[in-house]
């Protein structure tokens, strides 16, 4: 998928929703554990409510490490629901991976050869053949974490260059943005920091931004549109927790519908204020 | 394990090798791929040929997941198969995990609860969050990635801190020390950066390191051991290609046998020249 081809997603749903399918065996209802794939089960229900309203999907990959072998079987059937039923859907693996280069490419051949997945995140701190080899697939993108939403993200994220004056999360945009284009280079920016969303923009105008930390870690979507959007919306913003968990019974389908639909309201007014629909 | 018996370990087999499961199923004997599980008949006799040399073994997980489920499978078998016939060996899953702390907390329970590693290596990137989760098992360890052995390394690793003067990866080691002990931290140091060893050891006197690099990406040992060797040698120094591609025939497992015999014998000198044996 092109940027465009995102972007006119955006805009026939009115949404710039990802829904993260963060799907924790131990926190799905009771009554699914009696299936022989609950993971799957559960996300299938909640795709299938959903899917008017998010144009990305998101698995955190941990969810389904956890689980070994089986939990990789959820997640493939996962993927191939989404890419057979809904093809318009962009998937993203949520993975942070990164290594040396001939072990990058394993992981690029893991989610985009073997899965179908259109978009991975990795983590930068082994730089630019970490990242590269997931660039050499087309039309699949690669998602470098920049600034996270995490409190570790003070740790070393906020460390000021020397050199440069750059704070790390900016040498990683500046540097970054060499190794690829628009059209197959995306960041995570966390939520929690929507003050630096702007300054953000400064320095990669143009590219897609991956926004998690809105919901239950406390960001505000309002201050992600005013700070982050640009012509082509240019953000997905993930909640996980909030919709996937807004039930934990058995209305927990119709419920996740409810509380996306709730998100894709508040997304449809600020793509009206932006002149984007 | 703790310190003292991995130390132990060394002594007995007076050698520090890691030999790294990077199995590509692309690249092992062809008369292997009739077989139902291949990756694991392979890592089976590589491990059994080689066990009495290395007191270490490091499955690189990219490997197993471009295999999907059932690379997970084999991973799975893998483990327990080491575990139950070489219970004393050390176990690494080669990851390069790290995500906000409700995430690493469950790679954390794919790692040490689902599977039995020892130890799993995290990237520093998100901080103290990302990496604390993998404390929380007593015995097992988390080895942070500090000065990775590839070209990327130079890209952020080497960035100046313009107050403290450190640079990235020295600030990764200073500052991550106080999240865990001797006792359940390592860091990763590339042999191909060995100059650095020495300064490195100033930082982390007393913690181990796992030094990739030898071999195929052209470290050299003696420095290493040079530079890096501690009191209780302190080093894991690990070897992939160089000792499981050593044939691609049907004496594979009996060249590897060799080639880490090899490795041994010039550890074994090392660790005399220390007096460590």
């Amino acid at each position: 998928m092109n940027q465009q081809q995102l972007f006119e997603q955006i805009q026939k749903k009115r949404s710039f929703l990802c829904v993260g399918l963060d799907t924790d065996i131990r926190r799905i209802p009771k009554y699914l554990t009696d299936t022989s794939d609950p993971v799957f089960v559960f996300n299938k229900e909640i795709i299938d409510a959903t899917h008017e309203y998010a144009v990305a999907y998101k698995p955190n990959i941990a969810f389904y490490e956890s689980l070994g072998w089986k939990g990789w079987e959820s997640l493939e059937k996962t993927i191939v629901y989404l890419k057979s039923k809904y093809p318009e859907i962009f998937v993203i693996a949520d993975a942070k991976r990164g290594d040396i280069g001939n072990t990058s490419n394993l992981y690029a051949r893991a989610f985009f050869d073997h899965l179908d997945f259109d978009a991975v995140t990795v983590a930068p701190y082994m730089g630019e053949d970490s990242v590269k080899p997931f660039m050499t697939y087309p039309g699949k993108w690669v998602i470098v974490l920049a600034l996270t939403s995490n409190k570790g993200a003070f740790d070393f994220q906020f460390l000021k260059d020397a050199e440069s004056g750059d704070l790390l999360f900016e040498s990683v945009l500046r540097k970054s943005q060499g190794w690829g284009t628009i059209e197959n280079m995306m960041y995570v920016v966390g939520a929690t920091k929507a003050e630096k969303l702007r300054e953000i923009r400064g320095i990669v105008p143009a590219h897609f931004l991956l926004v998690p930390g809105v919901g239950a870690q406390g960001g505000s979507l309002k201050e992600v549109a005013e700070n982050g959007m640009n012509s082509k919306c240019g953000l997905l913003v993930n909640s996980s927790r909030g919709i996937i968990y807004a039930s934990n019974d058995v209305d927990f389908a119709e419920k996740a519908c409810d509380a996306a639909k709730n998100v894709q309201l508040e997304m449809e007014q600020l793509l009206i204020e932006a002149q984007l629909v």
